[in-house]
């Protein structure tokens, strides 16, 4: 979401934030001071984030509850540390995300996950329109998003195919094409096949733009419920040990998992992949770098018995070209079967981004350390507490 | 659906039928062991019709309802009949239903028809989520479906492409998609390419599955539709005499239709057929072996005079392959038009599963006999009934 | 919309009049002559405009606020104004609307610029079900239609591949489609590849019908939303003056709005284009006939510091076939940039259909006589105006 530069696009792509406080509450004019100073905090706030404001915070959680200003100047300190928290306007990449912020986002999913069919709960969102603007198809990920949305009582407006979207196929830019559907929708969720399309987005955008995958690029709402679904399953994120298996040269997900779990402390990883697809030097250094110890191993058996995570992760044969025996080669190495299940700890668990192939053979989806289906479930509530965030604040 | 076979897959697919009592209801404790008693019963229940299971019936009836336990047990006979009406916690193929069964969704299916705009009868399924995983394009079953999901309240998640769903396209077998989305909604409607497969993808849910095609195999809704409309249109179906017209080798509408139209008294079936696709040796023997009186005829004229119900299909070109002459010569021989129409009685009816191409003429459309736009219609309700048996019982 | 010619397709594609009335108002059968009455005056009313009914006005406007027959007299004079006005059952094209319609329209779209999130007015189409039937992809367009309808509360249900429709590509004619999809919703909106055929939808549909664009003929919407934006941005419609510029010989937009520009007085329109996509004689000759003053223009600059509109397209590459040197020709000659910017004055505006490529560059967007992308958001209120008024009426 980019901040409106002028006036004249201000009124295009949102309501100027001091005509609908007046609108909506009579008090405003006698309190005008007081609110002015927050918002002057704000601004403080939003120049060491770029690409983020607050003034949505105070607009949001302020006006849709009814909570008047003399309420806000009582509670000032409560906004206060609300307003430090709101460092979220979008969802681009892993790496914006600080302890505190997932720690307080994990809150926010836990809270989703508790929230009845037609409570009060499932309609903090009524109103709002989601679009999923999806440049390739991800029927996974679109459906995980539309369902969060509809939970919240939220509603969506659906592309599957923006790529043959008649105007992006006539030539238009992908940042023509955000602002005329950011007049059609409160916030936008994205997938491009190109590396930075999810930045270049909310860099023009007037609402919030949540990234569901550019390309090689980032993926960072998958990393987000990976996160979120070890400290449920484990119970803890710091002193954990995590086995990375399969493509760890490819994959997305794992890398932008190594660099949250290196938010934690005193984790150990491993890392077990077939030689052609080894983990890049890159996230080695930066584990490194942040102190977080690293081992690459052979012996997957090894590997599973010590660790409380084992994330296994399909060998993708679409990175192989026409090397089909080096696919065949890397697929079969390392399966996660009930040899790999009878040596891990009974509190440990399998984790797979999905989808996987065989991988992971099915006979271990009925031992309870198969953590990978409730992984997938776990991506609605991360989903819905992002939306919630963006759309309404904390 | 299948029944959870452990308590950690219970915990994921749904909630445990003891602890939601425990959370809503107060009264649960003093009342268990009577409670306890209709379990055991429905267990007994489960036991004689495999796949199926009726706790949610109890779940969702009485605690959707708020009705307490103590009223479960003044209720008792009434429960008892609910329970064994419940026979329903999928629907994949015309066989399973009984005469009793059609007769109860049928009653469901009228209330439907008098559901009126933003009536309390228009929001029964709000809050509830259908997901839509067409893994063949299907657009009018798909918009029926989803018609009578939002005439009731609830909302869709579409997937038109299921086929090149990334993770289909990947290699992700159906039973890990039917994991997937089951964690995103209460109810799967899902059409398949492959005979067989809605019953694989039941066996694995643990939330209600409608088969809206597989295949060569069933379409259980377009079935009961039909069925459905007799009734509605000629009053009964014990006693009437129905011709079923054109291709009746490939027909999956016409097959299922003889399946249904068994358990009724004093029928009479004509086969009126060219003789490349005449009605198979299968079904003329299951006929028989029910009673049903049949007989196959090439005088359209004759038949349709004597029939309450002219049922016509599409030869499917499809079917023919290279031998386009021997389509062309199967699709000329058996036409409605007003010259058939004129030899039919004035309380019979014409009807077709549509789409048509000109086995019916157009200018049949406009007598009151032609009864095809009003059976898509009854596709609404016989949809809406089955939506609401599935997710809130009876 | 076409009227039902038969009490028995009455039946099924709408409720009868009369029957509604008695069961929701108990008053019906004092007052029905004085009723009756009124509806005679619709059926002159009807006599007039083909194609169009007025008793779903009565029907809505009154029934579904719950005014009384009573009141009916009273306001006796205010329904007759209301019942004049409403001549609009279907959107087909441009040329149905005069300048009290569109007068009419713009005044409710401007009440739906200012319907707020939650409120009464968000709600008006609960209830309400929409297709979209696109025979060719237009998200841009789809995405705004259906925005409109859930912005108002109502329900949507899409087809995107309505050409691949299992029906329509096994021969189904689009009024076979039209028939079965008007039984699963309350409107259908309708894109198609031939040009007349939403009019033959509307023909024989018992719902309303809106043409989003059916191949080179129209798509009144766009229309509509034109001229509207030149009203809000201008703040008039007569007296002003307006360059089109770019494909004037192929782009359906300028021709539609040249239609409805020669609706008001005293208009200079100049047409500045390259030589191989000139406006076409029919458009000239239109306007002359209605007295509007046209000039051809080669000098982008003279004309657009004249203008009060400056209305820029795209020149269509798909309508040069091979001769890839013409369209590279005709593509750069006239560019809206910073230059001819910079000679227009101060009020006037720079408009466009979009989707834009380099016809104006991307430095203009940041001017605030940068009107396009506050047009597109216009499309949203003018189509929620029409939903508003094909559904519920005035």
């Amino acid at each position: 979401m980019a901040v409106s530069s002028s006036f004249s696009t201000c009124m295009l792509y949102g309501r100027p934030f001091g005509s609908e406080l007046m609108n909506s509450n009579e008090d405003f004019m006698c309190n005008y001071s007081s609110l002015h100073d927050k918002v002057s905090f704000c601004s403080r706030s939003f120049s060491v984030s770029s690409g983020m404001r607050c003034s949505r915070l105070v607009q949001n959680s302020r006006l849709r509850d009814g909570i008047q200003c003399r309420a806000l100047e009582i509670e000032n300190k409560h906004l206060t540390s609300l307003v430090e928290k709101f460092e979220l306007d979008d969802v681009i990449e892993a790496q914006q995300f600080d302890r505190d912020i997932l720690s307080a986002i994990f809150e926010v999913a836990r809270e989703m996950e508790k929230i009845e069919k037609n409570s009060p709960g499932s309609r903090i969102l009524q109103g709002f329109l989601m679009a999923t603007l999806f440049y390739e198809p991800s029927t996974r990920t679109r459906l995980s998003f539309e369902s969060a949305m509809k939970r919240l009582g939220g509603e969506v407006l659906t592309t599957e195919n923006a790529k043959e979207f008649s105007s992006a196929a006539k030539g238009e830019t992908l940042e023509d094409t955000i602002r005329t559907v950011e007049g059609y929708s409160d916030i936008i969720v994205m997938r491009h096949f190109e590396s930075g399309a999810a930045r270049r987005a909310a860099a023009i955008a007037g609402i919030p733009i949540i990234n569901a995958g550019d390309g090689p690029g980032q993926h960072p709402t998958q990393a987000l419920l990976d996160v979120y679904t070890i400290e449920r399953e484990i119970g803890k994120l710091d002193g954990i040990t995590v086995g990375l298996v399969g493509d760890l040269a490819n994959g997305r997900t794992v890398r932008s998992l190594a660099y949250l779990l290196a938010k934690y402390r005193d984790l150990k990883i491993y890392f077990v992949s077939p030689d052609v697809v080894k983990m890049k030097e890159d996230i080695k250094d930066y584990l490194t770098s942040k102190g977080v110890e690293w081992e690459e191993s052979a012996d997957l058996m090894e590997v599973a018995s010590k660790c409380d995570v084992v994330y296994q992760t399909r060998i993708q044969r679409e990175r192989f070209g026409e090397r089909v025996d080096l696919y065949e080669e890397a697929r079969g190495k390392y399966i996660v079967d009930m040899n790999v299940l009878n040596v891990m700890q009974k509190h440990a668990v399998v984790m797979h981004p999905l989808p996987r192939l065989d991988e992971i053979s099915v006979d271990v989806d009925s031992d309870p350390r198969a953590a990978y289906f409730r992984q997938a479930k776990n991506g609605l509530y991360i989903r819905m507490a992002l939306l919630k965030l963006l759309l309404v604040g904390w």
